[in-house]
């Protein structure tokens, strides 16, 4: 059978060790992926006007192995939201609220990931240890791939939820996907790297320098966390307060797990990142290591990570996967 | 002054010759431009977290020289559907009401132009008389700038009309942009010229291969065309009857400007065009003329201009524009 139910999924859940903790963090990902990746193929059940090679493209892309930490983000925030006792709403009909945002956000990254791959940009030949979209593709191809991608996660949001929440939810996720989010950071990236950058240059000194890494990374990939995380609370009727919080955890968390990403690309190895690693470093490109050294970049994401925690008293109800997810995400080995 | 409104535009209206039918169309259009042009403009103030060089990108391909055929069609879509005498509806209003959603529809269009053109797609060099995009600024930018047109596409539209509307018009433009649509007709396109198609390979026989383009053109340019004028009709209220007749017109309108457009390419000339002539049959590719002659392409386009007219006896208010439009585009030298 496709579909995996949340209580199924959570009827499966190995109890043995009573893993707590960061250390519960595999296996609350493992649920979500349960739950998840069905609606991801299900989505791409589309009529026969789809290309059939785009599609299989497309296919290739979304359900590509992965964390689906964005999707978990959504699911996590929802759940956290639901007001205890209200009825309708328990966690299972929080998750079922707020798939069709989770599907779009994950379609939203898995395109950003297949046009990064490209050879006019990062030029990757690996990605989540398979040959990239292009690659296994055709250029061509992987282009489209990605621009169908954007467009289905539109639609897909917007039909899942009812208008006014769905017009609302819309904003946040196109705006996270945009030039001001997602791709102004990528290009601001790839402008620095190429020289290209018109106005100040690479920054000098150490704190100029992590306000730009900052001010890079907080659009390029903390935006689309923190939209996760809001399109979850919306999904669920989270009031201002509540989203209010939502957003301080993604903005910590966010920059949590870049620094952990960039202590990984120093420290990792290929076989448990899946990617090819010291790639920043051959570029001579800035990273929170290269630019604080490894122990402070360490000490800053855990202190991020704590941080992001501390958003979470404000939620309505059981916030303890995203609790655990912030911690887990600095100690992760890939 | 930037802001230019429908009645000033229209208080300019050249009146020597006093043009009418297929005549009065690149005037009527003139207005469309000097309106939506500085709206075009202003989409693209963007906050300072919007990275410059991106931003320059999406400028030049956004404010490109252009016929704004489809802005055109949303806000002349929107006029026809205005009830007459409607507290609330004149005209300026209908197009004021649609502008969001003709400046959407603009950015879809100018997105997959950009990508179109890219080298493992088109590889063109030349587009409305100008570099392409990656030519004036480089691959990379070129590949973001589409994505971020795309985003901001959906955000515009999403963004100036009610939730209700909005939520509905959104999945209109998202299905006409998606692997279903526009981007799923340009794969099937380049897969056909590659040779990549894995089923029925190019088809044979003369009505199989009008099929075949029809079944092309539909998602690869038609798709937009009815999305704009459905998204117009949306904006002015249109009922299901009204949505209705501006498909047909769109259905119709969309193929005849297709054939009107191979035809150009077969006949036309670079300086008129504004892009290289001929390429089709450089790369063997189906076309009208190819499959049916010039004479008979020809009388097809019309039959399909008078077919797109026919409809728009259902529509409230003067539909002149619109029917005025589709006599020229199978007239027109560029």
């Amino acid at each position: 059978m496709m579909v995996v139910s949340h209580d199924t999924a959570a009827g499966k859940r190995p109890t043995a060790g009573g893993a707590s903790g960061a250390g519960a963090v595999p296996q609350a990902l493992a649920r979500v992926m349960s739950y998840i990746d069905p609606r991801l193929e299900r989505a791409l059940q589309l009529s026969g006007d789809a290309a059939p090679r785009l599609l299989e493209a497309m296919r290739y892309a979304l359900l590509a192995p992965g964390k689906r930490l964005r999707p978990a983000l959504v699911l996590w925030a929802a759940e956290a939201c639901v007001s205890p006792g209200a009825a309708g709403s328990s966690p299972t009909q929080a998750w079922d609220t707020a798939a069709g945002a989770a599907v779009a956000v994950e379609m939203i990254h898995a395109y950003s990931l297949v046009h990064d791959d490209l050879p006019a940009m990062d030029d990757d030949d690996l990605r989540r240890g398979r040959p990239t979209c292009h690659r296994a593709f055709d250029e061509a191809t992987a282009i489209l791939c990605g621009d169908a991608l954007q467009a289905l996660a539109f639609e897909t949001l917007v039909g899942s939820l009812p208008a006014a929440v769905a017009a609302r939810g819309l904003r946040v996720l196109a705006q996270a996907s945009g030039p001001e989010a997602l791709v102004g950071g990528q290009s601001d990236d790839l402008s620095a790297e190429r020289g290209w950058l018109d106005r100040s240059g690479a920054p000098e000194g150490r704190e100029e320098q992590v306000a730009w890494m900052e001010r890079i990374h907080r659009r390029k990939t903390g935006a689309l966390f923190r939209a996760a995380l809001t399109l979850g609370g919306l999904a669920a009727g989270a009031n201002d307060r509540q989203l209010a919080a939502l957003d301080g955890y993604g903005r910590a968390f966010g920059l949590a797990f870049q620094i952990a990403d960039d202590l990984l690309d120093a420290e990792g190895n290929e076989a448990t990142t899946g990617k090819r690693v010291g790639k920043d470093a051959e570029r001579g490109k800035l990273t929170y290591p290269t630019v604080l050294g490894l122990s402070e970049s360490r000490r800053r994401a855990v202190a991020l990570a704590a941080e992001a925690e501390s958003m979470l008293s404000e939620l309505p109800a059981s916030a303890d996967d995203l609790r655990h997810l912030a911690s887990w995400i600095v100690t992760r080995d890939h």
